[in-house]
């Protein structure tokens, strides 16, 4: 039976890759061929992401479509969390409006970015050799339901069984009703970016009519529409709770419309602490509808103690860190890994956080973990992925100057035990976010200080030191009436200050994300010398 | 039929209080007289604790029966984590082995320390008039049944019900069986030396017949019994689980034990990560026996997120840190509330470990909370406490340089957000506990600047910062080969590489414990110079 399933996850993704190792599952006349030979499997890889607890990094695939939109416009895919209103007026007339009853109707395929300077980039772009998946990535791709007995573990209550199965290609729809904004829908945004699967929708009542890329920078082509109704008319058979307040509540806005999806069959992927089915109208409505929740900050049932296993000998092991939550962390992340890959190197992402799981299907939420398992709950997800992979680069969260969130910060840089640390930066964050009555951030050295001392206190003396070797900065938020030159003149003052290469991967473009990612390969040389020193 | 109960409340504790104020209820006749009255409100005490989510903390009592045992014999009260086993045979030695046939049937009523010096010290010991509880405090101690609605919350899951009743005054058995010794039972001791409850017997198959005190240095006059049977018969009515391994499993050897206890109808209280209920033949033999489960480490349903609320002006919120985990923290808290309290001060407690809480009868598992909540936890019980008390002593958990919990503790660090800060060392701990192959613990001066630096990272600058104001010395495993003078030595060279107040709060007793609270006290001005300068 085993051998069954793996075979013919073999073939299915044999044939869904194209030659240019992008998922032609995509492309219509394939998507159909395939979803019929998968009949038999199709929840299983839905229901890995729950049950794979120790082995829970999965390679992130190349990132071809992030590189092209951001050659076609740098800022236009919506990084920043604050909202600005000349940059998001500035989208809107470089991409219009989509013409509501025209093309709205079908989901979509290959997301196109701004039209404006470069023409129609629905043509794809062309991918470095090295970035073409091989047979062997194309297997371990397959291989996220890995079936070593060491990954099964019971489904936890929250997901009341496979009621009813989400395809193995899920249609998404994004619920984020009154939320859709740069500041607010953080998940969404990430999810736009990033994730593999097909976005139909997204569900904001009050911004219905209009293109998801007018409100977020990114996703154009994408409607918003009014009710799951209507997403469901799009063919979604998910509902992804888009947006992440502060406390992890699901917002009673939300509880309509998760309602009416969960009785109409469609399975929700929520991303909250709120358990969905902890409430019992929903869980009514989950009964009637047969459908499934997939709770992705639900953490696996057994953890370790953190401080008791290293990572292979070989691998090393970077951090970001930053000087507050939602500066970009996760987004650095994926740069650096997608850089790494495209110098050959051999790269896996950990997603610690429930955006960075929705995108690569794996992780652990370290923030939902009982408090004493945060360390060993990085630690087993850094081990793991160190096993298969040169770099491990793991998704920080929160911020060791955050009055709320720095225990976890602690846990995960202790957790995770990194060789190099890469520090994240909002260029227009003043104030720690939640805290604007006189919380002002740490400047950039300090921060440096703070985060190298912090990794030390938990080795032994003679170890070599973990240190913060670059800067990744986002300047996404500028004003229309900023400097054209003013983005540089920061990446350039933070460099100067910290004495650290410093760059704004997505402003920059590949040349932003490559110039930390060759930060980390001197740093790593740097370091291996110390330790044989 | 609240006020009712409020009323029958005092009256029980005007009643039950003797004139050196200390709990008359463990004395023969007016136990059986009350335990009549209060058959109608026999649960309440024991469901407050899991009832009251935000307000969770409780005055704790007087000290009066720990000073006077500690008078009698500073090291004999079993303080360190590690066995020291000279120690023990001293202990042996001066308070010889109870006949098992004699006198070990009754639960016993006021815990007599070591008899060699003071002989029977079961006679009461003077109390100075400020330790007796006034009028009002008396009606204090009776309101660990706030009824305010704010303390009103669901019964969590595990609690299953309150199908049989546990009395108002619970005469608790500890479990222990395998690992009642000093290294292992720290959740015995704590509970032996400070609950103001009954304890009737400790269950270790391994020790059956012996006396506590001979292992643990704690305890005197409490049998060791083989069985849960021979501690019921014994009068036990609650069952604890006494050890506390990190990792937070249930031992397999412990469940047969604690299957027996249910089938029979005792509660089990329970400090552990796992919860009793979850194994589902626990769970049946408390259905079969009807038995309820209190899980001490269950977290509120409701936190916020830390950050957004500060302690009443005039409050002073101290946090003992540490060097490592198991040094000492909760005593040092406790024994430090205790001198303030001599001092005339209005001093809280608030428990913040599984152990604090089954003494205290109230707080937050911080450990075991989601791991986002952690600050939000310590701040809410902080807060709480500082609008009844003027000092508000904080149970510290773990240590910054610990790879596994350092979490934790930044997280209580930032949450409590205390104006003061005591360090506790355990002064023969050279190596993190459980890391013994090369993590050296860090020097007092170095882990003064690392609390210093830490607690600042949450404040906006120019906040006074938060200061370490004294060491809180655990000289506990000296050696009998040991120089008689080594002890105070260290406590002198803490002082000196410090430069801060240092002491034993056992080893010196009251002395050691008062100049803890006198460096409290003088920083508490210097700190107020510095907020108003």
């Amino acid at each position: 039976m085993r051998r069954a399933h793996r075979a013919r996850r073999r073939r299915r993704h044999h044939s869904s890759l194209d030659e240019r190792g992008r998922c032609a599952l995509r492309h219509g006349e394939a998507v159909r061929r395939d979803r019929e030979r998968l009949v038999g499997e199709c929840a299983v890889r839905a229901s890995v992401v729950r049950k794979a607890a120790p082995p829970l990094i999965r390679d992130v695939p190349s990132r071809a479509r992030a590189v092209r939109a951001r050659r076609a416009c740098p800022y236009d895919r919506g990084r920043g969390a604050e909202d600005d209103l000349a940059h998001r007026e500035a989208s809107a007339a470089r991409g219009p409006r989509r013409d509501p009853d025209r093309g709205l109707g079908g989901p979509r395929r290959v997301r196109p970015a701004a039209r404006g300077r470069h023409g129609d980039v629905r043509r794809s772009a062309p991918v470095p050799r090295r970035h073409r998946a091989c047979r062997g990535e194309r297997r371990r791709r397959a291989g996220c339901g890995r079936d070593n007995d060491e990954t099964r573990r019971p489904v936890p209550t929250s997901r009341q069984g496979s009621r009813r199965r989400v395809s193995d290609t899920p249609r998404v729809a994004i619920l984020a009703e009154g939320l859709f904004s740069r500041t607010t829908a953080k998940t969404a945004i990430g999810v736009l970016r990033y994730a593999r699967y097909q976005i139909v929708a997204i569900v904001d009542s009050t911004k219905a009519g209009t293109d998801a890329a007018d409100h977020v920078g990114v996703g154009r082509g994408v409607p918003v529409v009014a009710t799951v109704d209507d997403a469901i008319a799009r063919g979604a058979d998910v509902l992804l709770i888009g947006t992440a307040a502060a406390g992890g509540r699901i917002p009673d806005t939300y509880r309509p419309f998760l309602s009416r999806a969960l009785e109409r069959g469609v399975a929700v992927w929520n991303g909250l602490h709120e358990r969905v089915l902890s409430d019992p109208r929903l869980a009514e409505a989950a009964r009637r509808g047969n459908a499934t929740v997939r709770e992705l900050r639900e953490p696996p049932r057994e953890l370790p103690i953190g401080g008791h296993r290293r990572p292979r000998v070989g691998a090393t092991v970077v951090l970001t860190v930053g000087s507050d939550a939602a500066v970009g962390k996760m987004t650095a992340s994926l740069e650096i890994v997608a850089a790494l890959r495209r110098m050959g190197e051999k790269a896996a992402f950990v997603a610690t956080g429930q955006t960075g799981i929705a995108i690569a299907g794996e992780g652990i939420s370290v923030d939902a973990v009982v408090a004493d398992f945060i360390a060993g709950a990085a630690e087993t997800m850094v081990c793991d992925a160190a096993e298969r992979a040169d770099w491990v680069i793991v998704e920080g969260q929160g911020s060791l100057t955050h009055p709320g969130f720095s225990g976890v910060t602690l846990g995960l840089l202790h957790g995770a035990g990194p060789d190099l640390m890469v520090l994240c930066h909002h260029a227009m964050r003043w104030s720690m976010k939640g805290y604007d009555d006189g919380l002002p951030l740490r400047t950039l050295p300090e921060l440096v200080r703070i985060y190298e001392d912090a990794a030390a206190w938990r080795r032994p003396p003679g170890y070599p030191p973990s240190r913060v070797v670059a800067i990744a900065l986002n300047t996404g938020d500028l004003l229309s009436s900023d400097p054209p030159d003013l983005a540089l003149t920061w990446i350039q003052s933070a460099s100067t200050v910290t004495k650290l290469p410093a760059a704004d991967p997505i402003r920059e473009g590949t040349a932003g994300a490559d110039r930390l990612a060759r930060a980390l390969i001197d740093a790593r040389g740097r370091h291996a010398d110390t330790s044989t020193s």
